[in-house]
Parts: structure tokens; C-alpha cells; sequence
């Protein structure tokens, strides 16, 4: 059994889900030869490091609580991650919420225990650790099984002359740091190694236990023993209120909100289905060892639609819209053989096929797939790959996660699960309140079927007080327990035992009769498909994609981000700080801001070339020039300072990869407008907002050479 | 003391905060002839209890976790009410974060205990409360007090005579629950209580237990006596990663999220101070027994800036923008002296006369004020009341909370504290990291001063292991110690003692010597000016202040919620449900959608009014109506739902009390206006964005008169 088997929003939930085939395949992938003849690979290749020490120096993010030491898994974003997340949350709320008429949701993290006791958390959200018998030090028990059998089977293929050589100074490291021993194994036991990994997901606390004691598993940092793994629950306790007696958890998903407050929500939505909850909110798991950055952390802000459906009918009335729409799709029977190649196929295609179950969830993938798109994640690095048989949940219909490539390979970043009605039975049945859709029929079921007739006072004074017994054992009865005991009575009398006693019944103490039923209401309950998104995962991949270097200065990075969550949009760039220029300045900012345009000014005394390239790193799409002409003719130019990469080499080999999306289409077009200031702001007004792109923005204002003024 | 004397952020923090004056001030106030005298009272003054049945109804928000029974202080918003949060929000992000380019954040709510422990929190952010001594109940401890001896007082004015009428049902049923027993008490009993009651926030725990022996106060609810008061701290407590040694708490403030992360600011902000950081995000504070709707409550969400400034110039550059904007001013000196008159006055003239502390105090007492204003709050009912010497935090130089008038009374909304350097600080003395801004000076300072030059062989050969000791005394000496010192060894020696040692001191052991010192760098901490936002406390007023009733439906409620903060924008309303209408209603529907206005469609069977009405509750301001002319010609009318009170009775009291602000200007301007569709969509666009208002919306369109057809 894999432990969080219940597998609620598997989303986000464990580690970026990586079989080890897929693993492998990407490794060999990133650096095969037909990427590299794209590009001059020496130049500078993707560099983790280099981005990552770009994020932190620009303040994109940092680990929370720095200056007391820091905390794993807990992280602050600066301004520039704090607005490009909100940035990315305003796309999502009118990609989703509005456009599909979603009812938006704000529900409480700090929950009373008997909500999760009910879903199931309390029990079983739990992942398994071991302690290092010495140190105390705690790990991740699958884990650890996976990263010493994996680093004995990587020792083994060196002993035998099968491994491949380091790729690069990082490769070296990281086979450094695995600590990998050059131990030649019995074929044997890499046959049950390879065994053990391929089915890990599958084995128990217990399990794994006993593979560490079998195969003398110990934490590799100390080389001590591990001790018996222990199931620790992924939620943050509390308690609520001064009594202590309330105990409280702090959510792991905001998905319990939803289903507590259906019954309003299906009100609120006239008592029809289908309809859509959508809530943006922070979610929390005390994960137990995180140490991957923004893509494992224990405070996150989660992204999370609840599409409530008739379960007999899970069509969408805007598949149509979609249908045509071509996915990368890696189905579950790919995997299984083995294999992890995606196809391209429209969805109206793999619907039909029964590849993606039901319409309503192949919208969502198309539509997940058009947001992430629009906000610049690479439609190439992107894939949906769908959960096999042994990982999904229990209760699950068919579950799809939206994986976006990275630099640790394949990472899970939205998940799109057909979670039935498992949540609502569960809420229902523990709280005694329905939660279902009663749908009037459009034409009434009429049903035949037998009922007891009692005559009471007969059976009273036969029985006295065991007459209710009497009673409920025959009202428990099904229809072919009534229609024997039907029989029998037309013969003259039956006999019944119940708890220990007799009855002898006749007809003038029951009569079972033929009755006719008329159903006019259909009461189900719905299932729901969730998608659910995690934006940090999102955002740190957006970051990877968007970074590249230009070829002449390759200490600086560049984060070539879409307009549209771009965090700062126009860099207000004068010739110098000279005062002459100073209410020009003024003037366009205020401009800029009234049209709720987020600008900032760099009047700082270098060139305006080295004033652009500093702010490169920030990922501002836009800059305006306030120059001597500008004071005389009230012109401003316009430049698209980082919106994509240039046709040079000198960008990362995995940018380069695949062309970026749209955002970056004019490469081959101008580089530099000319207009009147109120042009260029009206012009820049509708970039940002992304009613036209760069190529319609050139035919709205005359191109710039430089020497040129416009009167 | 106070409890919570350290009074961070007593923003949101504190129940409303009403001095008994002022309470009195208030009842007094809002049913006094002179206001009835406007409006036909009988009619329907503004009920409460009306306004929550609504917002119940129609989901704006409910108790949390309702199916389970719920949880005091927990609450939950639905679409149209976390619509209006999002709304609020969003302008609040336009109007103080991208108008004044503040630096944005998202820092951590999961807080390990070392960073509250050295805030202050853990020690002190606690209540006193008190348990009943049989039922176990809990109560806070003040409060029980305030409860008690005010219903002893009311009990004793009935006695007397002297107690007014109860005014209407609702505060005949108020005296009821409050308990009051008509006893007259001595006169020397009453001033007792008198001043108890007037000082109440100065008394401890201990002396508010021997308050309840001295006069027998019991929980009212049971009669029974209460025990010793307790702290209670009321931070949510949790514990981070798996080996339970890492205790974490909730933050209850946002606010140590922004000191915490100064260092990267600073820097991110080119070094130079003053700037403003901001942030909105969640918060915790587990109340004792929170009772007060939304505006009481253990988990709600903030917005809050940090405005980082010199302490010598809390000048601010955009003060003169600002300086005529009129407030409604209660100073700390009019409170002391026992009155609550509000003094209208511009900010220019309050910073000028020394009523309010600084520029930048003042600047964003404007800013908050039009904020307010620009989502809806009557600005009548709007005041900046000052923080009284003993109510304000210790480090605080000047604090005033923005209060608004609603059915409970006046509510702190928003609060605008000047929190000296105190958490940077307190931080930096705990982390050793220095949390400073470093300034270099135009003008480098020149000091001299007296420093000791020793011969350290001399030293050193003369008293062996005491040497250290000795440079140590003379080290740490003043200026004054060292000129004596100087004067002594002028005159050939000097002796000194130091941990019962006695050293004799020549010339040629040490020499003092003039010597001349220039600082060229400026250090300093500097100050914090923090507004800090309640969002639900603002979000359930602006809806009090927003409800009315319409005098043909007095069931039924009209929420006139401004454009900009409404949860639905447009509400589409086609004839009738024929299918001849649904190709333009989708039309209608998607293009609006395209320029990113939520709208909703009521296609329902029922009167064109009736549709409009029930939708008065959503606060959906603008309608537009499709019917057979929009199919033959291709137009559309548009009118202004719920803009504001019809120029008739029928509407409540306190709404009436004062206009409700801009947004309902049209009063007396045309009902309907027509156009061709694209036309029509294009004002409404303007109109939501709020670029245009209503009487500009009925320059750009025809009015409608019920036949007229547009070609």
C-alpha cells in the first residue's frame, strides 16, 4: 500500500513524481545530441546555480527567518516573486474564475480535527521516516531506500565499465555526493534492487523496515543504522480556543472547504449542476525533511477549482470549443510498458479514444494547459502525464498531472483528478446532513414493488412488546425475502426467528401488497474533478524557463517574462538625473500609474544600456527613453527589453530548446519605437494588458533610428 | 498594565475601542431627533439582523465548518463575499502599492517561536481570562467585569428614575441580555464603579481577580463564581518538522514578516530610506470567545505597510499633494477632557499645529481615508480617532485608528501606528545582525576626543597577566574620566583599582592624547509609520453601509456597492429564456468576459424587475436587457441597478443619516440609457474600470424612454 494512498490532491503532494525510467530519460534527454546541434552548447549551458543566486541577490525569494537561521521549507517572496505570484494569481482568477463563471471561494485554514478525522487525513495523511540511531537525524524512509539502492546500482554499472562518464563538472558532483561506491553486485541481487525500486510506491512501513535490515540500508550522511520506520502525519496541530479541548489542524488543502459549504454553494448556484468552486489559499504540511526549494515546501498557496457533475453525465458544454486543441499526453498503458513517449493528440481525439475519461476533465487539461502557456511556461517543457493504476487513489476515476520540465526533471505542477463522490459521502454520512443535488425528472420512474401491511393492533396484542422487533425485522427485508414470505402466507401462516425468538405470523397480522411507486425527483450525489494547482511549483519553473544570458555578459541573466505577470511592466529610463528631465519623469510615471501600470524609474548615473541590463534581471518587458528630443518634441521611445531571446547563441541550452511562446514572437521585428508620449503610453497601456502584442505595437508607432524626431 | 501593553499593531487587535463616553455618545446619537427629522422613521430603520439574514442567504460569508456545528471566530466567504474581499484587495494593491511603488511581500505564517519570543509576543500578547468555577466556561476576564458593573450601573439609574426608555425592541431586548437588576447602589458604590470602569484597561490579572471577590462579580450566564485570572496567549501554537523540537506559532500580525526580511529591502531599494513595504496575507489569533461576527474573529486576513523612515525627517515628498484633504479628527487631549467632538480639519493644519505627530503619519491618514472612501464607506461615518497616552504602546510616538460607524458602534478598522525603531531593533540585538541604514554624509563630521595610547611592553613587562585587565578599565572610560586621568599623569602619576587590585600608572606606561576623528557615514535604525488593514472588519461595514431597502420591498435588501469593489459587475437580463435571445446573450456574455467584467446572466421566468431586484441583494450595480429589439437592431439598454438610495423614504436610517459617497451621484440622472451593443459594452467597461461615473455614461448614450429604437 503506498502511504498516502488516499492520495487527496496527490497534487503537490509528494515528491515531483518521477519513475525511475522517466528519470533516466530525462537525464539522457537535457543533453542528447539533436538538442545540442541547435545551439553552440559551449557558450553557456542552463545553470541551476546561476538562477538561483539571480532569484535570491534580486529577492524573488529567500528562505524565511534568515537572520534567526532560517527554517527548511519555509521561504518569503520580495517584490519581485511577491508580484509576479499575484500577477500569475489575477490571470488565473480570470482564466478560470471568470471565464467559466466559477463561484469563488475564501475558506478557513485553522480546521477542527473531526473534518480531517472524516476525510481521512488524520489517519492516513502520513509519510513514513526512519531516525538515525545515533544522531536522531530524521529521513524519509522511501526515500532513503531509493537514493542508497540506486547509488549501489550506479557503483555496480561503474564496476562493470557500463556507466556513463560525468557529463559535466555538475554531473561529477552530484555522483560525488551520492556517495556512489564502485562495488560490483551479484547479478542477483541487481535484479532485486531494480525490483525494489520499480515497485516502491507499493511497499509498507513495515516493508521498508525490513529492506533496510536485509540490505543493511543506513543513512548515508552518518553511516549508522536506522531505526524502525514510523508513520508521521503531514498536518500542522493546534488547538483551538483557551480550553485546550478543541484540537485543530491547519489544512493541507483548501478542497475540504468546498465540499463543506456544497449545500450552499449548490443554493447559491439555483440547486443545479453542473458548477464550478474555485479558491486561492494557503495550504500547509510538515513535510519531513524539504530540501528542494520553492518545489517541496511546508507553507504553500494553492490554486484549487472543484467542478461539482451529475455522475452520469460528465459532458461539457464547451468541449466543442476545445476539442481541437493538440496535448502532449502520456497515458498510464505508455508508462506501464515501460515507455514514457508522449503523444500529440487533440483532446476531442483522446476523449473519443477513451484515453482522458469524460469531456469535463479534457476541458481542464486544455484549459490548464492555455493558462500555463499564457504565462510562459514552455508548451514544449510541458506534458500531462497520466497517474497508473498503483498510484492513483482509491476512489479515483482517471487522474492526470500537468508535469512542467525543470533542471530536476519532471515536476507534477497541477493535478487533474476525477475525485467521485468520495468527499461528499464521507462529510454526509458523518454529519447526517445530505449533500446531494435533488434533480426534478423530466419523466417520472414508476415502480412496482411488494410492502408490509401490519394490522398493529393484531400484532400488539399477539406480541406486546416484541411486536417492534417483529416489525423491524420485516420492514428490513428486501424484495425477495417479502416475496417468500409473501408465498408463505397465501399458504396459511410463516414462521420468523429473530434474536432468539419465534414468530408465527398469519395473514390477519400481515399483508404483503403489490404497490405502485412514482419517483419524480432524482437525488444524487455529484462527483467532482479537481484540478489543483501549486503555485509555487509554477512559478519557479516559469522562472527556469524564462532565464537565458546574453551573449555579452554572461554574469547577468536575463528572465525574458510574458507582459502579462511580468512584476514590473516599463522601465522609465531618462538620460540622466539632471533635473530637466525630472517632471518628464514625473509626468510618466504618474501616467503610467493611473493606468494602473507598475513602473519604476532608473535615474541612476550609467548608461542606459547598462541601466536595461540590470534590470534584465528582473524581467521588466518594457522601457521607455526621456531624452533631449523628449523635452523639446514631448516624444518617448519604446523598447521590448527582454522579451525573448535573441537569435544569437548565448542563451541557455534548455531555453533554447524550444522556441518561447508567443510573448517572445518579435525577435525579428523592431527594436525600437518612436512617438508622442501620450501614443506610447496608449500604446504600452494595451501591451500590458495584452490586448496587442509587440508586431501590432510596431505598426501603431513609427520605428526608431535613432537620430529621428517626430514633431 | 494593560494586557497586550506592548500593543503591536492594536490595530484589529482590541475589541472596537469605545471609551463608555463615547458608547454613550453613540446610542445617544444615532436616534436623536435631529437626524429623525431627515427621514420618515417609521418606515424602516436599519436592522441588523436583516442585513445578516442576507448575507447568510446569499452567501457573502457563513460560519465555518457549519455541517460540523462550526467554530466561534471561524468564518467562511462565499462567492459574492469573497468576490468583494478580492475587489477590495485588488484596488487596495492599486491604490497603495503600485500608486506609491511599495516593495511587496509574501512572508511565511509559520513562525518559529525564537522570532516571537524576541517580539515581544510570546511573553505578552495574552488576555486575562477567567473560568467559571463549576461549568468550566470561559470568559475574558475584562470584559466580565465591563459586562457586569455596567449593567449594576443601568440597574441603579432605573432605580432612580434616571434611566431612559428603552428605544426601541432591540435595545429592550439588549437590556434584557445584559442581565440588569433594578437595585439602587450607595452613591459612593457608584462613583467606585465609575471609576473602575474608566480605568479598566489599566488593571492587571491579579487586581481584576480581586475586583470579582471585593464585589462578587459572577459569570452572568450561570451565576456562578469565576476563579483566579490566567494569561492566555493567543497565538495558535504548532510545532515544526518531524522531531517536535522546532515550536512554531500563527503569526497574529503580518508585520514581522517585514522587519525580518529589512536587510534584503533596504537593499533592494538601492539602500536609501525613506520606502514602504507591504503586504496582504493571513493571520491567527485565538480569541477567547470571539462573538462579534466579522469583526471578532481567529483567522482573517491583512493588509499592512511598513513605512521605513528616517527618525530625524519623517518629512514625506508627496505631503503637499495631500495637505487641503479634510478629516474628521478625535486628538487625544479632546478625549481626556471627556469629549468625543470630532474637529473637521485639513491635514496641513493638524501636521502644522503638532494634533498629528509627522508628514508621513499624516500622508497616509489621507491615503487610508480616500481608500475607504473609494470602496464605499460613508464618509460621514469616518473618523481618525487618536490613541490616549495610555492606551498606546510603549514605543509608539503617535497612533491613530481609523474608526467606522456601524451597528455596534465605532469599529477600528484600520490603524496607523508610528512604531518608532522598536522591532528592528529588538531583532538585530537578538540575531546580531544589523538592522541599520548606512548614509553617507555631505558633510563629513569632525570630533576630537581624548584616546588612551598604551606602551604595551611597559604595560606588559610591568604587571604580567593583569595588563589585559588594566587596558581593559582605562578602554571602557569616558571623556571625562580620561581628561581627569590626563591631568593625573600630567602631573607625574596616577593610581587606579580594579577587582581589588591596585595599579600605579606613569607617562610611560600610556600617554592620552588629542586626537581628531571624521565621520564620514551616517548609521541609524530607523523609525516604522504602519497602516495596518482589518479586511473583514472594512469589508462587513462597507456592507452596513451599503444596505438599504426599497420602500416597495422592504423584505427584500439593495446592497449599493461601488462599481469597483462589486462582487458582479453586470447582470445580463434577456426577455425571456427563448432561444431567439441566447445567440446575443452569449455575445454579450463573452465580451464581457474579454474585457475581464465578471458578469451574470438571469434568464429566469419572471418580470424584468422582479430579475433586477433579486439581484439588488448581490449588489450588482449595472443591468443591461436584451430583448426583440436587440435581436431586430442590434442595441441594448443599460441601467444603474442599485446605485444608491431612490430619492424616496424606505431606506434605513443610518444609511440616510448622510449620502452615501460618489458612486450614487446619478440619483436625479436618467434611469435607462440604449445603444448598439458594442457601444454599450464599451461604456460599461468604463464604467467598471472607473474611468467614467454614471452622469458621464449618459452624455456618451441616448436615454431610453421605453419605445425609441436605435438604428
Amino acid at each position: 500500500m503506498r502511504v498516502r494512498s488516499i492520495g487527496f490532491s496527490t497534487t503537490i503532494c509528494t515528491y515531483p513524481r518521477t519513475p525511475r525510467n522517466l528519470h533516466l530519460f530525462v537525464s539522457t534527454r537535457r543533453y542528447s545530441h539533436s538538442d545540442m546541434s541547435v545551439v553552440n552548447r559551449s557558450v553557456h549551458p542552463f545553470d541551476k546555480s546561476r538562477l538561483d543566486a539571480l532569484l535570491n541577490r534580486r529577492f524573488f525569494y529567500a528562505p524565511a527567518f534568515e537572520i534567526y537561521g532560517g527554517v527548511a521549507g519555509l521561504y518569503d517572496y520580495g517584490p519581485p516573486g511577491s508580484s509576479l505570484q499575484a500577477n500569475i494569481m489575477a490571470e488565473w482568477r480570470k482564466h478560470f474564475i471568470i471565464e467559466d463563471h466559477m463561484l469563488e471561494l475564501d475558506t478557513t485554514i485553522m480546521t477542527p480535527a473531526p473534518v480531517f478525522e472524516t476525510s481521512g487525513h488524520v489517519a492516513r495523511f502520513a509519510d513514513w521516516m526512519v531516525k538515525d540511531t545515533k544522531t536522531g537525524d530524521v529521513l524519509r524512509a522511501d526515500h532513503l531506500v531509493k537514493n542508497v539502492l540506486e547509488a549501489r546500482l550506479a557503483g555496480d554499472r561503474e564496476a562493470r565499465g557500463l556507466a556513463a562518464r560525468p557529463k559535466d563538472e555538475k554531473d561529477k558532483k552530484r555522483k560525488k555526493n551520492a556517495k556512489t561506491v564502485v562495488v560490483q553486485l551479484a547479478d542477483e541481487l541487481v535484479k532485486e534492487f531494480e525490483s525494489i525500486l520499480a515497485q516502491l510506491d507499493n511497499y509498507s512501513g513495515p516493508e521498508i523496515g525490513e529492506l533496510c535490515r536485509r540490505y543493511d540500508i543506513r543513512n548515508p550522511d552518518t553511516g549508522n543504522e536506522v531505526g524502525e520506520p514510523q508513520q508521521f502525519n503531514l498536518m500542522f496541530a493546534s488547538s483551538i480556543g483557551p480550553t485546550g479541548q478543541h484540537p485543530g489542524y491547519l489544512r493541507p488543502e483548501t478542497a475540504q472547504g468546498h465540499f463543506l459549504n456544497f449545500s450552499r454553494l449548490l443554493e447559491f448556484n439555483n440547486g443545479r449542476v453542473p458548477f464550478a468552486s474555485a479558491q486561492i489559499g494557503r495550504s500547509f504540511r510538515n513535510e519531513i525533511s524539504p530540501r528542494a526549494g520553492l518545489l517541496r515546501v511546508r507553507e504553500f498557496t494553492m490554486g484549487e477549482i472543484e467542478h461539482f457533475v451529475d455522475p452520469e453525465d460528465k459532458s461539457h458544454e464547451k468541449f466543442r470549443e476545445v476539442r481541437d486543441t493538440v496535448l502532449s499526453l502520456l497515458d498510464r498503458h505508455v508508462q506501464v510498458s515501460g515507455s514514457t513517449q508522449v503523444t500529440q493528440m487533440t483532446i476531442g481525439e483522446a476523449v473519443d479514444k477513451g484515453i482522458v475519461a469524460n469531456e469535463t476533465l479534457g476541458y481542464f487539461l486544455v484549459r490548464i494547459h492555455l493558462f500555463l502557456i499564457k504565462i510562459g511556461i514552455n508548451p514544449k517543457r510541458l506534458r500531462f502525464r497520466q497517474h497508473m493504476g498503483n498510484e492513483m487513489a482509491h476512489y479515483a476515476a482517471d487522474c492526470w498531472d500537468a508535469e512542467i520540465e525543470n533542471a530536476t526533471g519532471w515536476t507534477e505542477c497541477v493535478g487533474c483528478a476525477d475525485r467521485a463522490a468520495y468527499d461528499l459521502s464521507v462529510h454526509s454520512a458523518r454529519t447526517g446532513q445530505p449533500l446531494v443535488v435533488r434533480q426534478a425528472l423530466k419523466e417520472p420512474i414508476v415502480t412496482e414493488r411488494d410492502v408490509p401491511e401490519f394490522n398493529k393492533k393484531v400484532v400488539g396484542k399477539t406480541y406486546g412488546r416484541d411486536a417492534g422487533l417483529l416489525q423491524k425485522v420485516i420492514g428490513e427485508m428486501d424484495e425477495s425475502q417479502l416475496t417468500k414470505l409473501k408465498g408463505q402466507l397465501a399458504q396459511g401462516q410463516a414462521t420468523i426467528s429473530a434474536e432468539g425468538k419465534e414468530f408465527t405470523i398469519t395473514p390477519d397480522l400481515l399483508a404483503i401488497e403489490r404497490k405502485t411507486f412514482k419517483q419524480s425527483i432524482r437525488e444524487f450525489t455529484p462527483n467532482v474533478i479537481e484540478p489543483s494547482f501549486g503555485f509555487g511549483r509554477i512559478l519557479y519553473t516559469l522562472l527556469e524557463h524564462s532565464f537565458w544570458c546574453r551573449e555579452q555578459d554572461i554574469e547577468r541573466g536575463v528572465l525574458s517574462l510574458p507582459p502579462v505577470v511580468a512584476p514590473t511592466k516599463v522601465l522609465i529610463v531618462p538620460l540622466s538625473a539632471k533635473e530637466e528631465f525630472s517632471p518628464l519623469v514625473q509626468e510618466v510615471s504618474t501616467k503610467l500609474r493611473k493606468a494602473g501600470i507598475f513602473s519604476r524609474v532608473d535615474d541612476s548615473n550609467t548608461s542606459i544600456g547598462k541601466r536595461y541590463a540590470r534590470n534584465d534581471e528582473l524581467g521588466t518587458p518594457f522601457g521607455v527613453t526621456l531624452d533631449f528630443a523628449s523635452v523639446q518634441n514631448r516624444t518617448m521611445t519604446l523598447r521590448y527589453v527582454c522579451g525573448g531571446p535573441r537569435p544569437t547563441v548565448g542563451f541557455s541550452v534548455v531555453t533554447r530548446l524550444t522556441d518561447l511562446p508567443s510573448p517572445c514572437s518579435e525577435r525579428d521585428t523592431t527594436d525600437q519605437l518612436i512617438g508622442p508620449i501620450d501614443d506610447v503610453i496608449t500604446v504600452l497601456t494595451e501591451l500590458v494588458q495584452g490586448t496587442i502584442d509587440w508586431p501590432a505595437a510596431c505598426k501603431r508607432l513609427p520605428a526608431y533610428d535613432g537620430v529621428q524626431a517626430v514633431d
